[in-house]
C-alpha cells in the first residue's frame, strides 16, 4: 500500500506546469540554438527569448527592455541591490519580515558600501506602519533604497504596495519589490505601484527551477554582478537560459489565463480548511490582510516545530514552518520573532496550490488534528 | 521542398542528447521539490541533488564538497576570479587568446582590486611560450593567479596543462582552468593537473543550458558573487536548479561512456574535411595540437567574414568566425588579432559534433567551395 502524499508548501516550490514542462522540451528538442549566434539556428533562439521579454512587458505595461531574465529571485534581489547601490542611494530601509534573500543582500550592501539600513518592525499581524516608512525615508531624503515585498512568503501577508510605492516615490527614494509571491494572484504593473525593480521566480509559479526575472525601471542604472557577455544588456552576462525562460513563460501565461478560476479555487479550499480548524482549539491564523494561497496557523503546542513536521512528513504531509532556505534551522523563523508571537505556540505555513483538492485539505485537517492532541 | 540544414557550430552550444532531455523531464515531472525543504518532496530533490554532485567528483576524482553547480560557465569564471581575489592574490596571468568571459574577468579584478594584470602572447600557432609564464610567476612570487584554458574555443589549440600546472605549482600560484571545451574529450583530473578552479558548461557538452559547474579546490577560500542563502554552501545562494544539473549529469554521463567513440567520429569527420578542403588553393588549418572537434581555418578571400557567413547560411550550413557572445560584431576576433593571422584571409570555426555525419561535411565542403571561389 503507498503512503498517501499531499503537497501544501506551494510558497516553496511548486509543481511543474505541463505546459511550462513542454515548452522547456520544445526548446531542448527543437531549438537549442546559441541566441548569440547569428545564423538561422541562433536567430530561432533569440526570438523565443525577445518573445519571452516582449510577453512579460506587455502584461506589466512596461517596455520589453526594462525585462531581465536572471538564474532565479536571489540573483535578482543581488543585481536589484547592486544596482541602486552603485547608483549612489545612501540608505537602506527594509522590514523585518522581509525574505533572508532579501535582508541578506541589504546587510551586504550595508557593509560592503556602508550604507545606513533601517529595519522596519511589523505589528502582531504582520503589517507595516506606513508612518515608520514616511519617517525613515524623510532620514536621507531622496537617497533611499526602500525594499519591501508584495506578499510576505511565510504569514502571507500582503503589503499596499501602491500606497507604499507613492510614499516612496513622493520622497524620490527607489522601490524594490519582491514579487516572487505575489505573481500568481496579484496585480503586478510596476510604472502604477511605483516600483523600480522586481524580483520574480519561475519556480513558484510553477515553472522551472533555474529561472528568475528582473524588472528595472529605464530611469535607473544598471550594474551587473560579474562581466563576461553582452547577453541581457551586459546587465547578466552568461548564455541564456532559453529552455528555462521558454518555460517560465509558458508557466506565467497559464496562471495568468485561468487566474481567476485559480484564486476563487484556491480561496474556497483556504475557507474550508480555516473552518475545519476552528475544531482545533486554540489554533489560530496569523496576519491580516493575507494572500489566499498561504495560511500561517499558530497552534498550542508543547511539542518542537521540528518533531510535528516529522509528524506531518511521516503521514505524508508536506508543509513548513517557514520559508525552505531555512527548513534546515531549527530556531523560529525571524518572521515569527518580528511579530512577536506568542510562546507556547507552534507555527505552521500552509501554502495552498491550484492543483490541491478539497479530499487533500481534508486529509491535511485529518493529521493536524491528530498532531495538535496534546 | 525543405532547405538543408547543417549545425558546424558545436563549440557555440550543442543539440541536447536524448538522455539529458529525459533527465530534465523526469525531474520536472517527478522530483519537483525543493531541495531546501526537510520533508518528502524536497529529500527526494536533495538525493538528485548530491548524486550529481559526487558524479562528477568521482569522475574528477576529487571530493563531492569542491563541486559546486551554477547557472553556467561564465557565472562559474566570475566566482572563480572572485574566490582567488578576495583570497588575496596579487597578480593575475592570463593569455590574449583566453574567451572573453575570462578576460573580462581578469580586467574587472584588474580595476577593482587593482591587482596588475600580465596578459601573455601566443604565436602564429596559438601556443603560449612557457618561459613567459615562468617569468611572469616570477614577478610575484607565491601571489598569482594564473587563468589559461584547456582548449581555445576558437582554435581548437589544446594548451599544455599538466606542464601549466606543474609550473603554477613550483611557484605556489593558484591555476583556473576553463575547461568547457575539453570537458567532451579531455582528461580532466584536477589534483593531477594542479588546478585550483575550473569551470564547464552543461550545454556545450550535449546538456540544457542555464547550468554550469565550478570545481574549487578545498584547499581555497571560497567568496560568493552574492548572498541571499545558504545553498552550494554559501558560494552560490538560490534554489538549486535541480532539472538543470540532473540534465547536465546525464550529459556528461552519457559523454564519457560514449567518449572513446565520439571522439574517432569527430576525429574522422575532422580529416575528411581536411582532405575535401585540401583542394581549395590556400585554404589552410590553424593551431597546432588541437582538438579534434574544432577546425580553426583561414581561407584566402576578399569578401568580409559577415558576407561569407551569411553565404553559408542561406546554404543552411551554420558555422561561425568566432564565439558566439562576439558573433554581434563585425571586428576580427581578439583570438585572431592575437595569433597576428595574415590579411587577405576570412578566418572560419568549423565545430564538429559526434552528431555529425560525413554527408554534413561533403555538403559543408561543397558550399566551403563555392564561397572560395572568387
Amino acid at each position: 500500500m503507498s503512503i498517501k502524499k499531499v503537497y501544501f508548501d506551494n510558497a516553496a516550490t511548486t509543481p511543474v506546469d505541463e505546459s511550462s514542462i513542454e515548452a522547456v522540451l520544445s526548446v531542448m528538442k527543437h531549438s537549442w540554438g546559441n541566441p548569440s549566434s547569428t545564423h538561422a539556428f541562433g536567430r530561432t533562439s533569440r526570438s523565443l527569448l525577445e518573445r519571452a521579454r516582449r510577453q512579460f512587458a506587455s502584461d506589466f505595461k512596461v517596455n520589453p527592455a526594462e525585462i531581465f531574465f536572471t538564474s532565479g529571485a536571489t540573483e535578482s534581489i543581488a543585481i536589484a541591490f547592486n544596482s541602486a547601490c552603485e547608483e549612489g542611494v545612501k540608505h537602506i530601509i527594509t522590514v523585518a519580515t522581509e525574505h533572508k534573500a532579501v535582508l541578506d543582500a541589504a546587510n551586504q550592501m550595508h557593509v560592503k558600501h556602508q550604507i545606513p539600513l533601517s529595519v522596519l518592525n511589523v505589528d502582531s499581524d504582520g503589517a507595516i506602519d506606513l508612518k515608520d516608512l514616511s519617517e525613515a525615508l524623510q532620514k536621507f531624503p531622496g537617497q533611499s533604497l526602500v525594499a519591501i515585498m508584495y506578499v510576505n512568503n511565510e504569514t502571507g501577508v500582503v503589503h499596499p504596495i501602491k500606497e507604499i510605492g507613492d510614499l516612496v516615490s513622493k520622497h524620490k527614494g527607489l522601490f524594490f519589490c519582491d514579487c516572487v509571491q505575489a505573481a500568481l494572484y496579484h496585480d503586478i504593473k510596476p510604472y502604477e505601484q511605483s516600483i523600480d525593480f522586481l524580483s520574480l521566480s519561475a519556480h513558484k509559479i510553477y515553472g522551472p527551477k533555474g529561472v528568475g526575472l528582473l524588472f528595472v525601471n529605464k530611469a535607473r542604472e544598471k550594474h551587473a554582478l560579474w562581466r563576461g557577455g553582452s547577453q541581457e544588456r551586459m546587465l547578466r552576462p552568461g548564455t541564456e537560459n532559453i529552455p528555462g525562460i521558454a518555460g517560465f513563460t509558458a508557466a506565467w501565461e497559464t496562471a495568468l489565463k485561468n487566474q481567476s478560476d485559480a484564486l476563487k479555487k484556491v480561496s474556497r479550499l483556504t475557507e474550508h480548511f480555516l473552518n475545519g480548524m476552528s475544531s482545533i482549539k486554540g489554533a489560530k491564523r496569523n496576519g491580516i490582510t493575507t494572500t489566499p494561497h498561504i495560511v500561517h496557523i499558530s497552534i498550542p503546542s508543547n511539542k518542537s516545530t521540528s518533531a510535528i513536521l516529522l509528524e506531518f512528513d511521516l503521514a505524508g504531509v508536506a508543509l513548513s514552518a517557514g520559508s525552505a532556505c531555512q527548513s534546515g534551522s531549527h530556531k523560529r523563523s525571524h518572521v515569527v520573532e518580528a511579530m512577536n508571537l506568542p510562546e507556547g505556540y507552534v507555527e505552521l505555513r500552509i501554502s495552498i496550490g491550484r492543483q490541491n483538492t478539497l479530499e487533500d485539505v481534508d486529509y491535511l485537517l485529518s493529521v493536524l488534528k491528530k498532531v495538535a492532541v496534546h
